[in-house]
């Protein structure tokens, strides 16, 4: 690895990819900012309009001369402003993408995603080397799911958790008013770190909801299901449910993948193999009639899907989140122009009786194609999420809504 | 109609009915700060836990020793605090509620809620005067569908604008980022003003969405509805839609009903033989597959239904709203203790450059069972919401996130 302290001539390329989250615009700034303020960096400074998409097609925006104020609407601003992609490039396209990154004498290549992404950093840092094309290529991470390795959490998940904890405050006192049985379905297709982000408005030792809570990390079971309902129902003559879109049985099948071939539908899947989950509202319906099934339909049941508002509403964030992007674009920035050619920024929480995270530079191969999940410690009788996860998570949400319950 | 300015002696009850609202512990809190302000009211001011329910069992909540600060802390907190209740009194139901408020000596009955609370309200107070007992009995108005009548909008309408807006805000932007058709399904079950606030942070002249709006005040045909997204498509390359729940065909059968019926469902009413609309994702799920059908498998097409977050979610609240709720409950409580026998408070715009509202006393007959509809010139050829309702609905829902398109 070159470690040359005076930064490489040439220009800067940034790129948003995957799911957009409340805060992905926030390291976009945070690389300019970075950029901007290293010594000898004088290149230009480009966003990929949709990512590997823009790339492939030269399609670039010129960010070099943005203002403050306008980067900081920007910042302030959900979802990815660039413009994301799904598309995952084949061999043939990195080679177009790194042939537009030589004409364009790109020599800084940062990429804004979640493990999906850091993957795609690595092959086009990879076929830039062997190339023999001297580009430094870093990894900003993103994701509201949390589930990159070697991170204590991921910029979008604390902002994502907020809107989870605030809808739920929110459908507890709802529940409460009308009583019955209401079923929550939330993003999540391997980690329920986000489904468990329920539980953080709840008073420990009370009634409130959420009463139960199924992640993917435990096998789930409808027969368990609808019986745990009806003893909730039993005990509080309501039942407010958190869980996840990406529940699975103990053979570990998706119940949306099952439910989808139970009624007769085409399963869609992206390019990286993975099913649609989100955008539709069949897994919370089909859950509300096993309880109507099971319970009898002059039970009340309804079912809600949090769906893309989780990752893109417009004026509720974390503000820890938000600082916390902002630099992991930063440092992305000032490693890639201190020499250091390539590698991830991964958050990582000191230990210490108050909350404080560094920056540190991590490997692109460290984190590509692998998932973190909910601690095991932290999910109680496979329904329910317990206090390890609410010390861990609440410092990343800031301050929820103050309530008064009757 | 006695007009004695010396206030009864006695005691107050407050009920809050039908669907939670951001606002509507405002309007509690508002009767209880109107009594204690009442100049010679010292009767208790209870609380009737489930509204009708608790008012047949004789379940109060005894409020009057409230401080301040858990006022306003129950005035900010979302959904109805004193519980709720879909259940239409029979002549008996209401002959038991007259006995238990003579047995407590209840002077003054509020009862806070829509078109079908003002009737309960009418019913109560004819049958206590049909006794020979004394009682005034007042409605304050609360509906985020903002249909009733004579009222230029309702409490809870602006807090659930905002938050349609801010979501559809988000939503554009999630759909600019990773495009496709997206379509969201909003409350609203005859009337389309909510489904309407999905245009309140769109920039005219621009490429903003929503692109297309359907609200139940115009026929929706579901060949129309494919053609309009296929146009849509070949102009932007994306196509964000906000539909209403409440939809209905040329023959006004609900899309929702003929839908249920086609997939063989149970048709859940209420007491009042409402259909359920919300609650459910299959409408959204439906009009998605629609679209698929028409437009071919490779068209990526979403459906999130907001269900009951738009109503109870917390954290997002219109000041304009939650000032108007407080106050048009004070207004009922001094219009009660002034010794006006009943009536239902209306909240009128003051005509002029700025905006201003007043509380006026209205008939109770005059807004019980009646629906308010969003004014056919505001609707654009039956797919969208022009300036007009924006211009209206824009000072009860207050300022709007800013965000940097790029």
């Amino acid at each position: 690895m070159s470690n040359s302290k005076t930064p490489l001539p040439g220009n800067a390329v940034i790129g948003q990819s995957g799911g957009p989250t409340a805060v992905i615009n926030q390291s976009l700034v945070g690389v300019v900012e970075g950029l901007h303020a290293a010594p000898g960096f004088t290149g230009k400074i480009l966003g990929a309009r949709h990512a590997i998409d823009g790339m492939m097609a030269g399609d670039f925006l010129d960010l070099t001369d943005w203002q403050q104020d306008r980067l900081d609407r920007l910042a302030g601003t959900p979802s990815s402003g660039l413009g994301s992609s799904r598309h995952k490039p084949s061999a043939d396209d990195v080679k177009r993408i790194t042939k537009y990154l030589e004409e364009h004498d790109i020599r800084y290549f940062f990429y804004i995603g979640g493990n999906d992404s850091s993957d795609t950093c690595r092959i086009v840092a990879e076929t830039a080397a062997a190339d023999g094309y001297e580009m430094h290529a870093f990894h900003v991470p993103k994701t509201v799911d949390n589930d990159l390795v070697l991170n204590d959490h991921t910029p979008g998940f604390g902002s994502a958790a907020k809107f989870v904890a605030q809808a739920i405050m929110g459908d507890d006192l709802d529940n409460r008013s009308l009583k019955g049985v209401k079923i929550d379905v939330i993003m999540g297709r391997h980690a329920g770190f986000l489904t468990a982000a329920s539980v953080l408005g709840r008073r420990a030792g009370t009634d409130d909801g959420p009463h139960l809570v199924y992640v993917p990390e435990a096998a789930f079971d409808v027969v368990k299901f609808t019986q745990d309902v009806e003893r909730t129902m039993d005990r509080f003559g309501r039942c407010l449910i958190a869980v996840s879109e990406g529940i699975h049985d103990a053979d570990g099948t998706p119940m949306a993948a099952k439910l989808a071939e139970m009624q007769g539908h085409h399963v869609e899947k992206d390019a990286h193999g993975n099913i649609q989950l989100s955008g539709t509202g069949a897994l919370g319906d089909f859950l509300a009639q096993a309880v109507k099934d099971y319970m009898g339909h002059k039970t009340r049941v309804r079912a809600d899907t949090f769906g893309y508002l989780q990752r893109s509403f417009a004026g509720v964030a974390s503000e820890v989140d938000q600082q916390e992007a902002r630099l992991a674009g930063r440092k992305a920035a000032e490693l890639a122009t201190s020499g250091i050619q390539h590698g991830s920024v991964a958050i990582q929480r000191v230990p210490g009786d108050t909350y404080g995270v560094e920056y540190n530079r991590i490997e692109l191969t460290d984190v590509a194609a692998k998932t973190k999940h909910l601690p095991a410690e932290w999910i109680v009788n496979a329904n329910d999420i317990g206090q390890g996860f609410v010390d861990y998570a609440l410092p990343l949400v800031g301050e929820l809504p103050v309530v008064e319950r009757l």
